[in-house]
């Protein structure tokens, strides 16, 4: 990170790669230093007139994300939009980052002048995590990207964590099987806005038509996340790109409608909101499990066994907060 | 309340129905004073050594629940059980207890020497609900009922309380209609055990095998609530009474299996924990709610507006808690 902020600033505007990157490191680390940095580098930047569509992708491993976000993207690229991946990736964590991974899955996404490929690790906190999901999202709309495409895997929280930060969710399947087997995790159906069966071509695609059908059925019964805008089931093939510009077509519908309704103004102040009281709530937290007036296990244990209730320990836990006696 | 600890442990060990009532009131009651006579009270009540099966019961307004719940209850105190319903009801804050109501819904059961019906408020957070719950399940256990189910009718927050309370979770649904128009609220569906298609007789017959089979298709998509246990889809007639043997059948054979896994005893341990740490979540968040060290009127305007961040927000709500300056 550049010791000047005005040049960082100048440079994410002026749409430098390398400017862009190095702020995303920024919003990522941890050191108290880099977060002061990180926050001037925020509020220095333009306020953005055009709001970039941001598009939140999961699914189970091997569903194909990768192959389908390149093919979103190259379209997108194609149709004059500037494009911005952002992959939350857990194995990042495990080892030392997957960039070159990503930029080896999305071949030729990551070689296009108008797209950034970019993996970011997903640990920490729920909070934490759509903390800097949002503002690496910021971060790339000031660098003039106008579609956010924000992937996870979907382990631990971090669909929730995108599924907040996103205007269109969408959640890939394969053809075929319960969820069950596809490890889709409670719940993550319904933040779903467009559910896409992939792999709809060749010998899977009888299949996927079924699981089109069983997976609308399936979501008949769920509430939608906005009202009025009930979820869509659509086949995609990303190899044959079949379907991908009728998936695109929905996605810039759906967000037109939000636009237009100024649903999109008033689900972004909700989702500021939630983040911050998404915040409160992992600090407290934290808080309550690195407080060291008391025995965690001991009371734990307790209460599991039945002899502590759960609120009596529960009211030492809070006292020992408020009295700011935690280690953390 | 009588002054009599003593009295009162004896009056509900000997299943004296007016004891019982009286110590629910001590257990629902917001004084100070009352919480700490019902914390001696269920300290004083010995352990139980059979513990009863705990049946969770939720659904819209209308789909039959308490029709059901007198079926249920006939059938069981027929088999010989003793049997406890705790109706969590939303409509006993605004109308000031409906105890006179549930008594006129299950008029066989109420009436019957084996069986206690009782309606709570559902007043206040999803932790204090918990408890109430818990501990008004503690002291019909105590009582000798080996039946408990807990109703409610799931408005705000009381489905995911009675869950987690539970044992064997049930949702009833009415044959036909897509669960949107039910009012089913999200994620409920992932909380059931079995889902009881209602009202399958008559002109509804042939609409409720359609729906059986739709909603079998629809759970298949969910990951079940314990690992090996596949949700249930059952149709049932309370007016004839056809289903409700099979159902019973069902509750019974899965609760055996939970019990002699020593899943059930694993289940609850982890029911406890969770509870604490739902109440330290609710206590914490509403000591948040209530600082007044800082105005989070303004500060939530100028998160929504985008001026202040989410995080650096929560920052100072968390300090703000940490201080102990709330008025809470």
């Amino acid at each position: 990170m550049p010791e000047d902020l005005d040049g960082a600033v100048a440079g994410i505007i002026a749409g430098d790669r390398r400017a862009l990157a190095e702020a995303i490191t920024l919003v990522e680390s941890t050191l108290p230093e880099h977060q002061e940095q990180c926050a001037k580098l925020l509020t220095a930047l333009p306020v953005q007139e055009h709001i970039g569509t941001r598009i939140g992708v999961t699914g189970a491993p091997g569903v194909g994300k990768s192959t389908l976000i390149e093919a979103m993207g190259m379209h997108m690229v194609r149709d004059g939009r500037r494009v911005a991946v952002l992959a939350i990736d857990p194995s990042s964590e495990l080892h030392g980052g997957s960039i070159l991974g990503d930029k080896t899955r999305m071949t030729d996404l990551a070689r296009h002048p108008d797209a950034f490929v970019r993996s970011s690790p997903s640990s920490g906190t729920l909070g934490g995590l759509a903390r800097r999901t949002r503002e690496a999202i910021k971060l790339c709309e000031a660098a003039g990207y106008s579609d956010i495409i924000i992937e996870t895997v979907g382990v631990g929280q971090s669909e929730t964590a995108v599924a907040g930060v996103s205007d269109v969710f969408l959640l890939l399947v394969s053809p075929g099987g319960g969820d069950e087997l596809q490890g889709i995790k409670r719940g993550i159906m319904e933040l779903a806005d467009i559910v896409i069966v992939t792999k709809s071509d060749g010998d899977l695609a009888l299949r996927a038509t079924q699981s089109v059908g069983e997976y609308r059925s399936a979501l008949s019964f769920l509430i939608p996340r906005y009202s009025g805008m009930p979820s869509q089931v659509v086949p995609v093939s990303a190899h044959s790109g079949d379907g991908v510009d009728v998936l695109i077509g929905i996605v810039r519908d759906r967000w037109a409608r939000l636009h237009s309704s100024g649903l999109l103004t008033q689900v972004r102040a909700t989702q500021l909101v939630d983040e911050m009281w998404v915040a409160v709530q992992d600090g407290l937290i934290e808080a309550a499990r690195a407080t060291d007036a008391l025995s965690l296990d001991v009371l734990t244990h307790d209460v599991a066994r039945g002899t502590t209730s759960p609120h009596a320990a529960a009211a030492m836990i809070i006292q020992a907060v408020k009295r700011n006696t935690s280690s953390a």
